[in-house]
């Protein structure tokens, strides 16, 4: 496997390339979730890259930036195992290099949910996937379903500026106890990790209030904010529901062709986000 | 020549192209500064595809798109005669279709000049050109200087973003008396041809105070601001003198290395624009 360093040496790898070439982009401290990424674009495409970039455009002023975890040779003894053929690791002062000032905007998805919370965040990722789309050109890029709405929002850019690229949504990869998968649950003591199960319990009694024929968004995102509640040391940002699509709130009942149930909880000083889509009573 | 009037038409035509292939995004209405454009890139390139969209995004909600000139057949013919290959002439509802929501911007280069008085134009304009690179994948697009802004912007916008394209700046065409083309000239009565000279000719004078060694960016704007003035029926928008690379106001005295000066001014209801740049006394 190569290891790409500089924005040349990705240019000059690529152009050597023929064939599908499909893209993971990752911020690196891999865990099982960017594996099972890894392995669907290994399956599915001739040659794959895997670009790790802890991209500051994408954190607010009060985030985790600076703490956020690296072990930059155990992720590239991981992409090697599963048969990576190049590891792009840009330095920042090259992406963002004295003087930069472009940026993409993807303006209604982002108004909702995690845009909410984290104002610049969704612009900052679109940057950077644009980025990496031109240096890279794959055919097919890889993203986790965890982060439902970075996807969704990927998935308009893509589509509305024309990168001619096929972005691939992948399941939510799970700890055996439930918990989604983050590099961010590094951050948990051991107690926090336990509270943490508290957004898949959330979900989950979503889900028990579906069955039961709740349909009502008022009352489901009532279930769910009390469901966090009863873990005093979580606090809640958001706990939605909405349409799977335009991620807009419901009036009244749900829509049920394709709802999403979206939730952010701090546990300790975690942020985590977690959410489940149900469709035509699935 | 091809006509392609839809992004699959674009997009099948180009992936049989093999060679270089440039690029000149136009709103149409083609005059000899077009031409000019369209001359170098079939001289430079294998192919050349001219686009032609009068791009929504980029006018104001009291500007003149639907007034703005079109002369599609005439547009054609011209380009068939200077050997262009392709006619990309897209509908409005394919390129901005219902939910359309993805812009590009470029925050800096954008806060002076024209995007002091057309808040959202260069958006609009970084995110046509953006879209018309993915769709036409050129190696080479040619930009007029008369928008020496537009140029700067999208040459900004190209290399944050990693476009593999080289921007090429062409020099502005003038008529026979000096006035800059453009398709709005069409807008002038003739009293209003006449009287657009003084974009012209203010520009002559700047260039005269510059001969006699003035360097006093306060002062370069006051005579640029009292020639235009000395029309009583020209109505200043702007006159800036201007870092010819960042386009940052000067404190003092301008920049030896390289200073834009530019105009922005109504003659009747039309807004026009012309500009110099003065580098090491040229």
């Amino acid at each position: 496997m190569k290891r790409l360093n500089s924005v040349e040496a990705m240019r000059s790898f690529r152009r050597e390339l023929e064939g599908e070439v499909g893209l993971v982009p990752t911020m690196g401290y891999l865990h099982e979730g960017h594996l099972s990424l890894i392995r669907k674009a290994v399956e599915e495409n001739d040659h794959v890259v895997v670009s790790l970039f802890v991209n500051p455009a994408q954190f607010g002023p009060a985030e985790d930036l600076d703490k956020y975890p690296r072990d930059l040779e155990r992720d590239a003894r991981l992409c090697a195992e599963e048969g990576v053929q190049a590891l792009f690791v840009p330095a920042t002062e090259e992406i963002y290099p004295e003087g930069y000032q472009t940026y993409i905007e993807v303006t209604r998805l982002t108004q909702y949910l995690c845009g909410l919370s984290r104002p610049t965040h969704f612009r900052g990722v679109c940057t950077i996937v644009a980025k990496l789309f031109q240096l890279v050109r794959p055919g097919k890029a890889y993203f986790g379903l965890k982060d439902y709405q970075q996807f969704k929002v990927i998935e308009r850019m893509v589509k509305d500026l024309h990168f001619p690229v096929e972005v691939i949504p992948c399941p939510i990869i799970r700890e055996e106890d439930g918990l989604a998968m983050s590099s961010r649950n590094k951050y948990l003591s051991d107690k926090g990790r336990k509270e943490a199960l508290v957004l898949r319990k959330t979900l989950n009694k979503a889900r028990d209030a579906l069955k039961k024929g709740v349909r009502s968004a008022r009352e489901l995102e009532r279930i769910m904010e009390e469901s966090v509640r009863s873990v005093p040391s979580a606090r809640l940002d958001y706990a939605r529901v909405a349409d799977a699509e335009t991620l807009e709130p419901f009036e009244g009942d749900i829509n049920p062709g394709g709802t999403l149930f979206a939730l952010a909880v701090y546990v300790e000083e975690t942020r985590l986000i977690d959410n489940m889509v149900w469709s035509n009573g699935q």
